[in-house]
């Protein structure tokens, strides 16, 4: 498993639901957040090249809500490279703190955009995914 | 002005907020869904036939809150049909209720999809949109 | 297993993403949405009652795209009934077809909704989940 | 009109539709965003001490399409207080540009959170907003 990317920004208040926390379903809104931030960051165009990531699966576990004007982090790492898709494992905080929570896991298929058939992941992206230099 | 048709459904838990009621934002997406609905009515296929209806503007006034577990309704008119361009008045009522909780307004621009470039209305959509046998 | 309840709706504009089909974390409103649809058809009053049911956790096994315009139908059972929480199995049909589009789980817990401290199901709504008479 | 103020960030997939490009009830969000940002910049606490900012109308005309991955900045001024409410002015625009994208406007109102009812708006908040040193 490699070292976590973290992403995060302020919930906002339309993400709240009337039980004054943030509604579940954001949760998996800022998992794609932060994938696709971490792609970026390890150089790997969104939906450029032909290629996309549509999921095949989400799960999450919530621990303890998240509020309106926190600051939400979501660490990314990857827990296994797989021919045709990757898995990813993430970490939901708050703020400072170090409590988890939520947890969640996604799983991402690599796709032709124009066919949505899932392929090999090319070379170079695995690479790239593997946070190895090109 | 033609008569105005009506589209409904139950305002859904994830459609709220930490204030308890309705966010804000879902009017507009009710006018859109409201304007589909109307188009369907009238026989009007939508991004088929490579025809898009984007929004040029959309304006709400919030007069009443609407709640969890309410049935918006949401009134479509047509204010005008111009040559490029639909604008579309909306009243929102809740329950068995006359009372108005919010209006709105929407234009929206046939656009070829491809280019996303505004075209004449087409007649034969012209026709449907005015209420007409085509 | 309870017999499936079934909530449907058309998939709306706003639902949809980029890659042309319907974003994945719209299916977990839909299982809300199915969910409480379940719970109002049995007798049980929503946020009424002091009573809540957050979750603990949802997820999704995406199997085949869902479209704009789809009638999406949620097949919704009970999986199994806890002391204090409800697990539901769901499943995603579009249109006439049978086919299984997407599956889910998810877990609401019971909470008094003031202190959102999960507590025993009470006796009365334990009876209207399993579909018996009170 | 004071000095903008501006709020940004990337636009996420999740915020997309089948047109390729954001879907406009976005906007009114971002416009929300930005507007509480606003108000923590001036030292404004939100949904504390028991006041509330509910909109009585947002409009907004767009002029070009905000895409996938776009830097989206929203500068807000304030165009007037009112002795309840605020009306806000909303810019739109997009990564290194001066090009508006499109235009916004918001009238927030001052509410006890528990009743809901207008009042004036307090007279260290209304120096806050002015910008003006309490």
């Amino acid at each position: 498993m490699s070292t976590p990317f973290e992403w995060s920004r302020l919930v906002e208040f339309y993400e709240t639901d009337l039980a004054g926390i943030s509604h579940f379903s954001n949760f998996y809104r800022w998992m794609e957040a932060a994938e696709h931030a971490f792609l970026r960051e390890r150089g790997i165009a969104l939906h450029e090249g032909g290629i996309g990531w549509p999921r095949v699966n989400a799960h999450a576990d919530f621990k303890k809500p998240v509020k309106f004007g926190d600051l939400i982090r979501v660490r990314v790492s990857i827990a296994e490279i797989r021919t045709r898709s990757v898995r990813y494992a993430f970490e939901f905080l708050v703020n400072e703190s170090d409590e988890i929570h939520a947890t969640g896991e996604m799983i991402s298929v690599c796709v032709h955009l124009e066919t949505m058939k899932a392929i090999e992941i090319p070379a170079e992206i695995r690479q790239c995914l593997a946070g190895q230099a090109v």
